[in-house]
């Protein structure tokens, strides 16, 4: 089959890729060879979204006097809602969104055997041969690393595809890991039932890309609720019994637990696509190629399903003004955008931009502002007891924000604000004039301003 | 006494003045006949989200399976939350706050008697004389409109003082008007108990000011929870007897009820000031005069708190400069915000910038965007049903946002982001690659610009 485009991996950044060339009138095939939605819809963001809910609207409550206990939870509810939330694993809505575009679909395992051609070998072993006129992009997205501790791979560990699907939420549970996985995933799971959550960080800080205030508020909640967070800690062996999992300790000890789940980073899906590296340009071309491209988390750039679509919107469009000869450099064609974050423990937190260390590292000549959230009106309207900080980095040169972290009850929807200002470069001086509407958690702008000297 | 700026009012606003003059190297005195901290901090923002909020988190909790049913609401602990959040209506730490600038702090009634010259009545009829060398500002916002319906004032009826500061829940309230007090109220004291509640809205609409499908979002919402809205309707007499107030419905009918609430708008506090028009330009100084000023509900600008505490800081900004003889014309010092609003009613409704029809009125070429937030995979992890909206509209020549309005369960924190990019003007193309964080509502920004055809 003769088609201009093709897309190798049907998740979010691939779809995004097919709707904007058909868009652009280009005809396109995705190729996908587990569930199209990829593995944000069924395995990552929606699931754990579904499963942390509960939880943060548990904490909110806590903090509201006048409303009776949030316990006990029903846990098949919540399970239930995330088996809705996920479309039962059945990808037939993403599948048909696909065809509408209209695009093929092609189900199976594609490889890239010579320029701009894919072959696709399905379940049953059938072979499918497609050519691209014009390009080929490859979303394959990632997989989990495992660290090569002596008898983990054997014990069965989850990743994070296990531990989004949990139809059995157990007891006892051991984390190795300290970042976005491991932190969403050891709350929930305590949240709904484990109640004995332990979490081995090599590091001596949770969340080691954002802000270490941050990851320090997120520790206190873990161990507040109960679990037992252990920096500088590893396994050095783990072996499976009949009844349990034991994890040996550097250092000695041991913990016994009913799963052990590995958080541990991922790393660009290449295995077996015929396609050496993924590393691209700006405009999601493949360094040394013209008709190879790469979105999404197999490029390297993120790991990240709002970045991997904007990477998508960026190389579809491109690769139709390429495919047209029109100009191929305009302002919507380069992904360079400030990359934003939400983690969606409790307290939420979320980012954007340069980090403090970052932006000195980089050479900026900046100005740290720090504000606490709880002395914001808006926040303790929210509940008592609410705590928070927001931290912003400022250019001092320009006057413009490289930075802004926010970590509290809530805050999630604090994030896009920040983008826009981040993105835009906009002068605090006209910051100033962006009122925060009273009494919001917002209101955090203006006194972030005024601890500016603004 | 002589000080550099005389205060009458300590609202936020008067508050926000004496803080910037005083940080600017002048001496300042506040007067307050009632108490410092306003209206806001006693008898509006405030005690009103306090009574808000278990609300607003009893709806979400609803629309979350697995968590335990919110009722029965524990009433006494929601007004126990709310007397503390309006700290018992003492003042004592707002007058610390003032006098700890330092600032004097004048508590009685302050009258303009000459220029410059303030004269204070104190309770005791001791009257003190203020003198100012550079300002007198006038800060003490606006009282509530009683429409003129006969028996109306004699029924004893409430306004929004009586209604946040609400110690015993009526059964049956009758609400007269349909904007931001009225449905907040009505709404809040529903949940509290008010089983009856019966708002008589003259016009055919809710929130006269906001976008249209927002009021009729609202209403949808009013109405599903049992509370009777009337449109086109109002009391055209009214009476109060031993057990209850009855109004008499213009076109015949009547409505029995425990108490009343009258939020049918507020006119600025000029009674016995001294003072006959509070008409300010851009830098807050009273058209005709070079000493006077007013910030705040009185000007007739805006009746929000954050507008009044943004001209608060350009005011106090605009006379250090002047009382110094540097110059007064900087971005600064001119208060020319686009007004942001929240009403925090289920579902919130937020605004910033100009309305479909205001922008037509004043002859922009716009376009109108909109985009159902139900739609948008972070609003259906917050719950079931998710229902909302938002709507943007674009200044098609200059290819920037003139106003956003959202409609949705816990939308406030949205709005900031309108909020910069309509201040700060950011370009569609711009904002194109300020990237939403997935999954959180604020991706409905991309959905817009999608929409719009970026």
């Amino acid at each position: 089959m003769d088609v201009d485009v093709i897309v190798i991996g049907a998740g979010p950044a691939g779809e995004n890729v097919a709707g904007r060339v058909v868009r652009g009138g280009l005809t396109c095939a995705v190729v996908e060879d587990h569930l199209a939605g990829g593995e944000c819809s069924y395995y990552a963001c929606i699931p754990s979204k579904a499963l942390l809910r509960p939880m943060e609207l548990a904490d909110e409550v806590g903090r509201v006097p006048g409303l009776p206990a949030t316990e006990p939870v029903d846990v098949a509810a919540v399970l239930a809602r995330r088996d809705e939330a996920v479309s039962h694993l059945d990808d037939s809505g993403q599948v048909e969104w696909i065809t509408k575009l209209p695009a093929e679909f092609v189900r199976g395992r594609g490889t890239v055997v010579e320029p701009k051609v894919v072959e696709v070998t399905g379940q049953d072993g059938r072979v499918t041969r497609l050519t691209a006129r014009h390009a080929v992009v490859v979303a394959t997205g990632s997989v989990p690393v495992v660290p090569p501790v002596p008898g983990l791979a054997e014990a069965r560990p989850w990743g994070s595809r296990e531990a989004t699907t949990v139809k059995q939420v157990p007891r006892r549970l051991v984390v190795i890991g300290g970042g976005v996985v491991a932190c969403e995933m050891a709350q929930a799971l305590h949240f709904l039932g484990a109640s004995e959550v332990t979490m081995l960080v090599r590091d001596d800080r949770l969340l080691g890309r954002v802000e270490p205030f941050a990851g320090e508020l997120l520790a206190e909640s873990l161990r507040s609720a109960g679990i037992d967070v252990r920096f500088g800690a590893s396994a050095e062996r783990v072996e499976r019994t009949a009844e349990h999992v034991v994890a040996h300790l550097a250092g000695g000890g041991t913990i016994e637990a009913d799963e052990i789940l590995v958080a541990t980073g991922r790393h660009p899906a290449l295995e077996g696509l015929g396609v050496d590296s993924a590393e691209v340009d700006d405009s999601m071309r493949v360094k040394g190629s013209d008709w190879l491209y790469a979105v999404g988390d197999v490029n390297g750039r993120s790991l990240l399903t709002h970045m991997g679509k904007y990477q998508a919107r960026v190389c579809g469009d491109v690769i139709v003004a390429r495919a047209k000869g029109e100009p191929d450099d305009g302002p919507a064609l380069r992904a360079t955008a400030p990359v934003p974050q939400v983690v969606f423990t409790d307290p939420q937190i979320c980012s954007v931009g340069r980090t403090e260390e970052a932006a000195r590292a980089e050479g900026f000549d900046i100005r740290v502002v720090e504000y606490d959230l709880g002395n914001v009106s808006g926040a303790y309207l929210l509940g008592d007891g609410y705590t928070g900080r927001a931290k912003a980095i400022v250019d001092e040169r320009r006057k413009v924000l490289l930075g802004v972290t926010f970590a509290g009850p809530g805050v999630a929807e604090l994030l896009h604000a920040a983008t826009i200002a981040v993105t835009a470069e906009v002068p605090l001086e006209v910051l100033w004039h962006a009122v925060p509407a009273f009494p919001t958690v917002s209101e955090v702008w203006l006194r972030l301003l005024e601890e500016y000297g603004l």
